[in-house]
């Protein structure tokens, strides 16, 4: 079957059924195109931006993660600034440069265990602040849910805002899955983000139901301004602008976003125990999110994928011979039985 | 009311509901992501392109127009190459410089009466081939239809075709509006595109009904070589791609691009024939497909607005004083009630 | 011979000896690289600068006017932000489109007789101001000798940096013949670039008898926060910073750079009264500085080039036939015998 | 006194006086600007540069080696390709972000020990081959001598070329001492760098005699074409070329870049040893070329600073607390005395 159901990636499976009723909603007659001020739905889906993460923001929708990262970070710095974060970081490692292109910066690694990063290891790139062979330090990128499943507390955050701060930089979130964070939790987005100090987020839903776009949002919109032309050049703007901003409308009205974040993260608590009852299977990072990071021999992988496709995060894990670690990604689709499925096909294995 | 009918743009309308429908019916379970191997809607796409274009091409799917120019013409040049286009082309004009940014390029523009361009007035830019001072000629960039809603004959394209390659370099075809020209021709795509000798096309949707996506078409799939790379780079890879390749595949079939286009055509030839029987209007350029360009005098202008959006295009046309230029667009949804109703607001005021 | 005289352009000739002799005098012992703190040239060649141009200023050194051009726009505009120049420009026609791959911009070109732009030029640009698809104009460059010999007056200098002022943006003044420019306006650095109103300066020397290196003055050092930064990333800092600076000192010390200029610019005057004694010649442009515009049989070109070389400007000037356009420049080491031995050798022509 | 000896850098000498004494030579009368055909200087410097590395070889002069490295580098590749280097390569840490800048790429990094790189360990960077989401591996770039003052003997270099060439790589070589590695080989150019198959070399002078200038030597000339144009839109074309080329003829002319090397790398030696006598000191590298490195005291550095200026290379070396390791640089006009002066006050302290 060509639609079977896999653990591969959030992004594998389609539209939620809310989301696909607004697009059909809003495919009715004439609206202002790029989001201009009479497009009625870019209006409802700002109001309801600022009714999560306050009034002061400035929100912006493009086509997808990359450019929200990239557009959003590039408006806070120079060229001969740099980023600092995760080694793991999607935006060091899975844009496949786009950060350097567009910005034309550096990227400044920090080696972690679990995606996560702290204050005192950025504290060794302050060396460089004033030596000019050296690109400044200017962004710490954080990504929130982290690319290994992890997720940071708000003081986490608010403890890398006030040294961004201190130090005269901005800190940036990569909400990719902002809303598997938001609900793992047991927050809500302005207590996560707008107080802790984040100054830039790149907010997706894609990942989490929607069929395309993400927003930025300038939590101070005075940091903002031009960012229209920002966009445009960094070819983002959509002329039938309604059909990105509807989605979002829907998705911060009635809950939506949580309700589908809600069932991934249950279903990868579910996976997780699944998991845990299969002797030569280990659960490799905390499972706080939607997704399972797991040791797994070798060998069972390729039979597994045949029936349940997933993709293979670490060839060599160290100290764990005859393994690899693959990721598990539950998405708002993922069902009781596809778990159920999943481990039994693992047993028989 | 909200949604009423306009001549701003072909890009106000919506999504036609053959479109709508198909991507209703490709929202269903788990598909791969990002175009990949195993996508079977991007799979059907791109056999439905190679049935319109040739079994030789190579076709990639982005998110706009603005993206499949930059990105398309960018794959075939280096930085210190130079486009030459008319001053009038969306690729000189109005991507808020997304060319000079993404290639680190410029583009030399040619005046124009009728956003056509002619391989004598490229000529002169020859001079500069071999100077290391100036950015090498190496791509021609035309429009079809042109901003001014004019076509270039398949005769036109083909000398200019043959004049780049001549010159060792490349024919860019911007195709915001290929299907109105096609149909505008009577032709096809193979004898418009294929058989002209054109290299590299940006195939547009989103103005004949389309929601979102863009098709960029390396005619000779060996300069396709590393697109994908360039695409992620240029921040314009969809993760659910199945929703932009279902509306391709759908769009090319049953003749759906043709009958929008037959329809937005045809309302711009009885819009003009409507504006042709008031006496202070001007029709000002060829309609050849779905747009009319009007002198106007500028005190009717925002009276007329308030009903029907439309954009002024010149504010001070020469020889024509009093009057302004505007640009009047039909879109496939545009009726013979709303050109009536828009004539009949014109004699009211 | 190997180096024999001619009127090619002012970078044909070599250092002056006033220069050779400091260059000798500089190499000397170590000095801290890069121009840091204690590196004495570099800080008697800033007190110069600020004895000729004001306190305020801020003064960086790189090697040439491309860059100084290149560097110095680009750190008072971002990459959506747009360059206005005259079409003939060395910034917008002679550069490789340097401007446009390092910032990322587009230059908006002014048709100009005679190099020279003029407000009500810019003013139909200012249209674009708040339209999200085009490049926002924020600088405004003129070159200060143009590239067609001519000059702007202090008062034509200082309309345009109110228009920019006016408009928010930024005047650049390209002075790669700075030089030449006080000297025929009998004026002074003060007078013609703080006075009026510039905001950020390439200040050329190398065609004026330096051996190289190129300064970029920001006028209000506000301005200049960072630009250390952004001159190493431009591949500009040289690490034997004194062989740079040392130049700018001398050349700034006891009215040298007058005196090359003085020489330079009376030669063009003498070879304009010499060119005016043959009839079939025809000087075509003002002779403001050390530059002569003349039409000049074609055939006759060819002929006088084998033994003083100089470069056609013009390969087909309208209203001329048979004529092309030349160039002949005149440089600090250009002498009296070598302008009656060029029009001598015309004569015989 | 202002140009007191220091070990800070190998490029705060100045110019040899053999060097001095070509540019003196060469500032005789006209001359065709910008390296083009007619100009003799950059003749006889390419002529010498073919002696050395053979007749295939295209070489271009540049101002300076972050320039060399970087459009070396980027005319063998595109932005979505990436370079591997050492995390201490120059490359990557000290041009402020140019590589990102200009090119738009990304520096994958390696951690050494002694700054050089092994095949095994860029191994791992080829599982990113084919994958979209990842830069590609394009280009591997050493440094010869290393920033840690250690060589790569031929074979190394061999290793490496092999490795790219089996992987569709480039092997680019940061010569910046490469004279000092060339010395401590006991070999010649075509022996470390022809035969090993090397494919560009950034060729450095600066740090051993020269006065400013850099050549970029592509060791087959196929790869060079249009490279012109890459250099002056890198704003790296020098008008008065004389000035670079007839001190690179010169350095190339009767072993001069040999005999500065030399002694560049006996003074290296000479410290070691001295340096050896010292107990509370110790060499943390070994000394291969023309540097020194040494965990010193940290209180004793300051004092020493003030008399003899050196750099500190790293604030806290692990297992050695108390300690810094410092950087002492040998260059072209370091004598005896001078060493024997610094052991001197080292005791002294």
């Amino acid at each position: 079957m060509e639609n079977k159901k896999s653990f591969a990636s959030d992004n594998w499976s389609g539209a939620c059924p809310e989301i696909m009723q607004a697009l059909n909603n809003a495919n009715a007659g004439h609206n202002e195109a790029y989001g201009e001020l009479d497009d009625i739905y870019t209006n409802r889906a700002i109001k309801k931006f600022k009714e999560n993460f306050g009034e002061n923001i400035a929100v912006f929708f493009v086509y997808n993660g990359t450019a929200a990262n990239v557009l959003g970070v590039s408006h806070l710095m120079n060229s001969y600034h740099a980023i600092v974060a995760a080694k793991t970081a999607h935006l060091n490692e899975d844009e496949c440069a786009a950060p350097e292109k567009f910005i034309g910066t550096k990227v400044l690694e920090i080696e972690t265990e679990d995606g996560k990063i702290k204050p005192e290891q950025i504290e060794p790139f302050m060396q460089s602040i004033g030596f000019q062979h050296h690109a400044q330090p200017k962004i710490i990128s954080i990504s929130q849910v982290t690319e290994m499943g992890t997720i940071y507390t708000p003081e986490e955050i608010k403890a890398l805002a006030d040294f961004a701060h201190a130090n005269n930089m901005f800190l940036h979130l990569d909400g990719a899955r902002i809303a598997n964070a938001v609900v793992a939790l047991n927050t809500d987005f302005k207590t996560m983000v707008t107080e802790t100090g984040v100054d830039v987020v790149s907010f997706g839903g894609t990942k989490n139901g929607l069929m395309f776009g993400e927003a930025v949002i300038f939590m101070n919109k005075e940091l903002a301004v031009d960012f229209e032309y920002r966009r445009k050049q960094g070819m983002q703007l959509h002329s039938k602008m309604r059909f990105i901003t509807t989605q979002f409308e829907r998705y911060l009205t009635d809950d939506l976003w949580k309700k589908n974040a809600l069932q991934a993260n249950a279903m990868a608590q579910l996976l997780k125990r699944g998991i845990e009852t299969i002797p030569q299977l280990e659960v490799s990072q905390e499972v706080a999110a939607n997704g399972v990071f797991v040791f797994m021999p070798a060998e069972l992988i390729p039979k597994i994928q045949k029936r349940y496709f997933f993709h293979v995060w670490n060839e060599s894990p160290i100290g764990k011979p005859g393994m690899k670690e693959v990721r598990l990604m539950c998405s708002w689709d993922t069902t009781k039985e596809d778990i159920e499925g999943f481990i039994s096909e693992l047993k028989k294995s």
